[in-house]
């Protein structure tokens, strides 16, 4: 227990039963401990707001600053600090984007998708029923941290105070319980902010924050933001040695808002590596959309001037290549140039249109 | 050359220059082959109207039946015959979807995507400028065709003709090409049918035939009708051990036309297999969708326990799980029992709401 250890505690970390945390906090106060993150659920969201008021009541006393209840917790990539009790768990690396998740789950998903497509993160905070510390603080924390440079968010409701501030970074939001449905599954308790989504957006539009319709979408915005920055203009050009994806990535341009067709050129299925660099370094655009067949032969034989021809050419690029085994390769290899592949047209141009909302 | 061959030939595969290929094909007739699949490129697709007429006359001349040209030709899993190609390729097994395909590059990344999801195919057709043989002989070559249980198709467009017959087979389109920027991109040179996808959508919906939006709400529509079917009513049980992708589930199914949420059971981060076993056999809907956070310490600890539960219950089953590696395992094994497994509850709630189309 606390009481047996000598040294001085920065941070404890609480996952025992709920009733049990008052006298643990209580513990935290007597030995010193002034910053606790409390992993329990049982709290409010399961309707015991008494209990929670009591915790925070002796947090409030000894003046620690509480992160929970009802969460998983802290990460910190670049030391490796980690309050996660998972046992099968991947996790990123270090990099420029910062997490904060209202929903614990979500967090566990993103993190290891993050690892799994090679996008680093300075910071992640699951804060789940924010009893103490709530998203304003924390993006008080992480526009003054030299570390982070885009905020990514999922969050199922805030107060319009998060709005009312004026923001230095970048921050990208997937907000859930939209609906009443939603709202009935995240029990959500307050007002106009979470049931208005279409207030919601207008405020994003507003604060130029970044709003994604969907989990793929959000991910999606912060692999591109993360991997290539923010586009500098909405004019986008296709390359392809194949005609079917670079077709539906037309359909969806011209019901995107902010996003433009400057040029196509298809190369078709004979298409060397050579015919790629050559068109992309003749390309004027904003934005090269490169879609590549790796089946098709000439390119399959003709890879290793492609990476190296791609790795000299600095614009603002984004692939799209879909199959197997042959493909992964490639996407992996594409990764190592911090090019982002989709194997989804649509999603490619959706994230393109909100990073360019200004 | 084909006139040192003695033996009788069922079909003649060509891939050479198109100007080559009249010789060819008249050589072909000569010989007295009847089936040809002309792979090569270079005739309508870039202008060249008259060599493709020519060499559609010396077909008919001495009744060949043409597959082409410009396209990647077939591929039968049962036998494994297939014409292709590309060198670095994974095929799908033997199971009871067939894929017929105007786009060649289309057709080769969706083949390695369904081998990579382990869903079985019949047949695969790629047919391409359809000089000859095209969708309206294909489908009525798939629907006496007893392996093939539905047919999934990729169209940039198509005649009106091939609505007006009454569908023996559930059918599943997505349709590239819609927008203006699309059509210009696919060269279309057709009529109403091409240039109108509200009229497209809505004979669709009289004829029963599944429209999808994106490639990946196409994929996602052939993977849950190949491995479970078509569900029997709208009604949409949850069971999660996380709140965040449910919440986020439940704000699509709001927007969704033809489901309805039925219940929704959060078993919480401390759910065990036997508790989503339970739940399971409780919940009276029609589809259950099973949210799992595999991650977690309960559930992780008792997977042997879960999959033998889910192996015994006969029911209409979806699951959402994101994550890496260890997610990547646990969806394999959800895969051999047949559960489709999606990341995004969006794409889930979508496809389901075109599968219960009416």
């Amino acid at each position: 227990s606390i009481e047996e250890i000598d040294d001085k505690i920065d941070l404890a970390v609480i996952a025992i039963d709920a009733k049990k945390c008052i006298e643990a906090m209580e513990k935290c106060g007597e030995k010193g401990i002034r910053h606790a993150v409390v992993i329990s659920g049982g709290f409010s969201e399961v309707g015991n707001e008494e209990l929670e008021k009591e915790l925070l009541g002796i947090a409030r006393k000894y003046g620690i600053r509480i992160i929970g209840p009802n969460c998983v917790g802290v990460f910190n990539a670049k030391n490796g600090f980690n309050t996660f009790f998972q046992r099968n768990m991947d996790f990123p690396h270090y990099g420029s984007v910062a997490i904060l998740t209202q929903s614990g789950t979500f967090g566990i998903a993103l993190m290891e998708k993050l690892a799994n497509e090679g996008i680093g993160i300075s910071k992640f905070v699951s804060y789940g029923n924010k009893a103490d510390v709530d998203e304003i603080d924390l993006m008080e924390y992480l526009e003054r941290d030299e570390e982070t440079k885009i905020v990514a968010m999922y969050i199922e409701e805030m107060g319009r105070e998060f709005f009312e501030r004026k923001f230095k970074k970048r921050i990208i939001i997937l907000k859930a319980g939209r609906s009443k449905l939603g709202q009935k599954a995240a029990s959500l308790h307050t007002g106009a902010m979470a049931t208005n989504y279409e207030i919601f957006k207008g405020v994003c539009k507003q604060k130029k924050v970044i709003y994604a319709d969907d989990f793929e979408e959000f991910f999606s915005i912060i692999k591109i933001a993360s991997l290539q920055g923010f586009p500098k203009g909405k004019r986008l050009g296709i390359i392809t040695n194949g005609a079917g994806p670079a077709v539906l990535a037309c359909d969806f341009i011209e019901e995107a808002r902010n996003v433009e067709l400057a040029d196509m050129v298809d190369l078709t299925g004979s298409a060397k590596a050579s015919d790629y660099i050559e068109a992309m370094k003749k390309m004027k655009a904003d934005i090269i959309l490169l879609v590549f067949v790796f089946q098709d032969a000439p390119l399959a034989e003709s890879l290793e001037e492609l990476y190296q021809g791609l790795k000299e050419i600095d614009k603002f690029c984004i692939a799209v290549a879909i199959g197997g085994s042959f493909v992964e390769e490639q996407k992996k290899r594409l990764l190592k140039l911090k090019i982002p592949v989709f194997e989804e047209p649509k999603v490619v141009i959706n994230s393109l249109d909100k990073l360019l909302i200004k």
